[in-house]
């Protein structure tokens, strides 16, 4: 099957909407913001092999690929628009090729995303996803608003993803109902699209939890000029985790919690007069939203275990070219 | 270096125009169109061994990377607004992305790009950049709109990078001028922005010669349900190529012409009713704007030859995925 022919079979599609002037299949597409209406994009790039293993169950990878994507734009507080989807194959199969699109379709029409744009080139396997959104003119959520004496908030759970990836790579057991719960955390995560826009307003800063929560955690901190404090035992964890947090296993399940990456959680900052509004948001969406410290005027970030202290060495989070 | 201080040191840079609300550096930008424009957006995804060579001048390689998507806006009418990169590196080599973004930067400078958004990742080298492009509403050209009786227009002169190649691959010889010719143009773009522009309201379709004529032209003809015939001598071709356009090298100059790719010239259709204006755009840009065939309402593409005579085999494009 030539390229043409590829892209016809599976990337072409009459847009749903009428906002998508020109489709896939020009040299560019074109698409329509409502006024007032900002434009707000993100880009992330997939390897084979580095952040995904060869064999991947394609229409997993095809889900993941798009998720990471729109927790970029959930954690600006923006509604997911459109996609440009690249890859580079290493052959043009058109089975995976399929699987792979069912998984990425099936995402991208939960979230009303069209996909307007694509290229396909023959190569290590590689994919390459730029989405955009749109919020309210003024409204978007950055990393900078975070203010001294502000509540940090997490949703969800941490470290689940992370500790799916242990159990896999032989470092560590858990049982089969913990497995299936932070396997499906790590496969197929969930953007957190709803708090985004749910925090329009209420957040001061928020991220996605893509690398570790210490690690983006400080991101905030800089691009906010601040510090924080956190808790330890505040932390949202799943039970399988949480049991780990004891005994022996407790280094590896701290590492998970405090740097593990893939969760795609929001952590977000907010006044602690909101803290009312930030429950009612957490029952409207059926998801934990937990207050897990402080923001400090003082920088550094400092996490106190259950006695109180300040843990000393703090996990690190994921860095693509960090000396391994 | 690790890929926080990476992004600092290349990729960062305070936005130049206030539409960018949030340049690089948070989850996404945040950007807002102009009220009446419409967004234009483009990818394009380069893999080296496959779109260059490994050792390809890293700085000529930034201007090739933004070149080809800005090619993509222009074969729209669109003014490009915006760039996201994404980059697999298979080192962080900082002087190799020194030079890189040196020649990047300069062609986004020239034509008003903000770099807004990156990923990078230790990966085999690929570069994926999506343009966002402006155009007033409904004034995008697409490959849609030829109707039989249009002139079919190309601009500057064809082969040329082809020739060049050809040349470097050891298949032909040419002299020393026209070779620098010829690998200028192979090497270092230079998107037809201008031209785009300028054709709006007049183009009736367009496409960026990206894979050679042929083949483009006939995703013109394919996306209006039109055919095409085109007049071997009225192709534009630089001296170094019409010289070898008879006699023993004929073949492979004609396969130069016809199906030579990484040309980045327009091919276009407009009204014969319309081709005072056009020269008057030839004439303001500088550019020359051949005339080289019309379009019919039979389909299929048909090429005559300095006889009259239509050319029985011809040349076929680039397909990345086609069988060797």
């Amino acid at each position: 099957m030539n390229e043409f022919a590829l892209i016809a079979r599976h990337f072409a599609r009459t847009p749903r909407r009428a906002d998508v002037r020109v489709g896939i299949g020009d040299d560019g597409a074109v698409v329509a913001f409502e006024t007032d209406m900002e434009c707000v994009a993100s880009v992330d790039m997939l390897v084979e092999g580095r952040h995904f293993a060869a064999g991947t169950d394609p229409q997993r990878l095809g889900h993941k690929t798009l998720a990471v994507n729109l927790s970029d734009l959930a954690a600006m507080g923006a509604r997911p628009r459109y996609a440009l989807l690249a890859g580079a194959l290493p052959t043009s199969d058109s089975g995976w090729l399929s699987a792979f699109m069912r998984g990425f379709d099936a995402l991208a029409a939960r979230y009303g995303v069209e996909l307007i744009g694509g290229d396909t080139t023959r190569g290590p396997l590689t994919l390459c996803v730029t989405v955009l959104g749109d919020v309210p003119a003024g409204r978007a959520i950055t990393r900078a608003g975070a203010k001294p004496g502000d509540d940090v908030y997490v949703s969800g759970t941490l470290g689940d993803a992370a500790l799916a990836l242990a159990v896999r790579l032989g470092h560590i057991d858990v049982d089969a109902a913990g497995l299936r719960v932070a396997g499906e955390r790590l496969d197929a995560p969930q953007p957190r699209i709803a708090l985004g826009i749910a925090l329009r307003g209420i957040a001061s800063a928020a991220i996605d939890v893509s690398d570790g929560l210490t690690g983006d955690l400080g991101h905030i901190l800089e691009a906010s000029q601040v510090g924080a404090a956190l808790d330890l035992a505040a932390l949202p964890a799943s039970d399988a985790l949480r049991a780990r947090t004891h005994g022996s296993g407790r280094d590896g399940a701290l590492a998970c919690l405090l740097a593990g990456g893939d969760d795609y959680e929001l952590c977000f900052t907010a006044s602690p007069a909101l803290r009312t509004r930030i429950g009612a948001v957490a029952q409207d969406l059926s998801l934990a939203l937990t207050r897990i410290g402080a923001i400090t005027a003082s920088p550094g970030l400092v996490v106190r275990d259950e006695t109180g202290a300040a843990m000393s060495a703090l996990p690190r989070g994921f860095d693509h070219f960090a000396a391994a």
